[in-house]
C-alpha cells in the first residue's frame, strides 16, 4: 500500500496524545483505559462515512503517541463500520502487528489499513506532498469566506490541545488557518463540518 | 421535568426503527444485537457536545419503536459523555424504568433524561410547540441560502428510511424542508452540520 498522496484527496492527520501504542486494551473501555481511543474512532467515522457509502477520496492518519501512525485509505479499506467498537478492533489489530513495522515502511494490517513506525512530524510531511496543510483554528479565516484548499490536509488533535513541540511543527508546515465557526468543536465534528463545506462549495444546484 | 419547549431551543427528534424497547441488551454489541443503538448514541453526542462544553439549549427526543420516547435536555443532563457505550448505558437505565412510564407523563430516569410512553406522532406534536419543524431532505432548500428557522425542531431517521406512516405524519407537521448539501449524510453528521449552520449564521466577526 503506497502512502503517497493521490490528487484530489482530503486527508486528516489526527494526533492521539494518550492513544495506546500496544494492543493490550479492552474494547469495553475505550473512553477510559484505552486512552480515549473513542475520540479517534469517531474521527475515523466522520472522515469516511456517507449515508450508505464510503468517501473513497479520503485518507486518515492517526498518530499514536510518538512512535506509530495508522493510516486508513477510503479507496481500499474494508470491514470499516461507523461504530466506535468495531473501528477500535481494527486499530487494535493494526497494533498487534507493530513488530513488523520497521522504519517508515508501511505494514498493511487489514485491507486499506496500514501501520508505520513514525510520529507526527514525518507523518505530516509525507501527507502534505503537494497539498495544502490546513490548521483548524479559532483565529483562522472563517471557512464560509475562504477559498477551498486544493488537496487539503487537515491537522487536528484529540481531546487534548497540541503540545508546544507539535505547535512548532505545525507552524513550520501549515499553509492555511481556517475557522469553522464561533464555537469550539470536537475533532470529529470539525471533520464533518469541513467535509460539508468542501461538498457544498461550488455546488450551485443542490 | 417539564417537556414543554423553551424559547430559543434547538430540538432533534430521531426515530430509532430497530432500537430496543427493553433493557435486555448488551453494551458490547450496540451495532448488532442492540438494534443499531450506536446510531442513536452518536446522534446524542453530536447534538450536545462542544469542545469542553455541553449545548444547554438543545433537547433530543429518541423515538424507540412505536411505544417509547427518551428525551434528553441539555440544560439539566448530567453524566453524559461523548462515547457511544456510556450514552447507551444511560439509555438502558431509562428503559429499566419503563414500567413507571404511564400515559404521556415523563419519568425522569437520571438527571436530565426522561422516558415517556408515546411514539413518533405525539412526540413530534409536543416538541413542535411554537417552533419550526424542519425536515432534512435532499430536495429541500439549500441550507446555505435558507433563512435560519426560529426554534427549530429537526426530524431525522436512524439508518433506515422513514416509513410511509412516518412520512405522512411528517407531511402533516413539517414547516420547512432543508437540504444540507449534495451528499447524503448519516443522521449524526446531519446534526453536526445543522448546528454549525445555526452557530455561524449572523456571526459576522468570527
Amino acid at each position: 500500500m503506497s502512502l503517497r498522496p493521490r490528487p484530489d484527496m482530503r486527508q486528516f492527520v489526527i494526533i492521539g496524545h494518550d492513544a495506546p501504542t500496544t494492543p493490550e486494551f479492552s474494547l469495553d473501555d475505550l473512553a477510559g483505559a484505552a486512552g480515549r481511543l473513542d475520540v479517534l474512532c469517531r474521527c475515523v467515522s466522520s472522515a469516511f462515512f456517507l449515508s450508505h457509502d464510503i468517501r473513497e477520496d479520503v485518507r486518515v492518519h492517526l498518530v499514536l503517541g510518538e512512535e506509530y501512525t495508522i493510516t486508513i485509505d477510503g479507496s481500499t479499506v474494508r470491514r470499516l463500520n461507523p461504530d466506535e467498537r468495531s473501528t477500535a478492533a481494527l486499530l487494535r489489530k493494526a497494533l498487534e502487528e507493530r513488530e513488523e513495522a520497521i522504519g517508515h515502511i508501511p505494514v498493511e494490517t487489514s485491507p486499506g489499513i496500514s501501520l508505520t513506525r513514525r510520529g507526527f512530524e514525518p507523518t505530516i510531511e509525507d501527507a502534505a506532498g503537494d497539498g495544502t496543510v490546513v490548521q483548524l483554528h479559532e483565529d483562522g479565516d472563517p471557512i464560509v469566506d475562504a477559498e477551498p484548499p486544493a488537496d487539503p490536509v487537515f491537522v487536528l488533535s484529540d481531546h487534548r490541545d497540541f503540545t508546544d513541540a507539535e505547535r512548532k511543527i505545525i507552524a513550520d508546515t501549515v499553509d492555511r488557518r481556517v475557522s469553522l465557526g464561533p464555537k469550539p468543536l470536537h475533532a470529529n465534528h470539525a471533520i464533518t463540518v469541513a467535509h460539508n463545506y468542501l461538498d457544498t462549495d461550488g455546488y450551485e444546484t443542490y
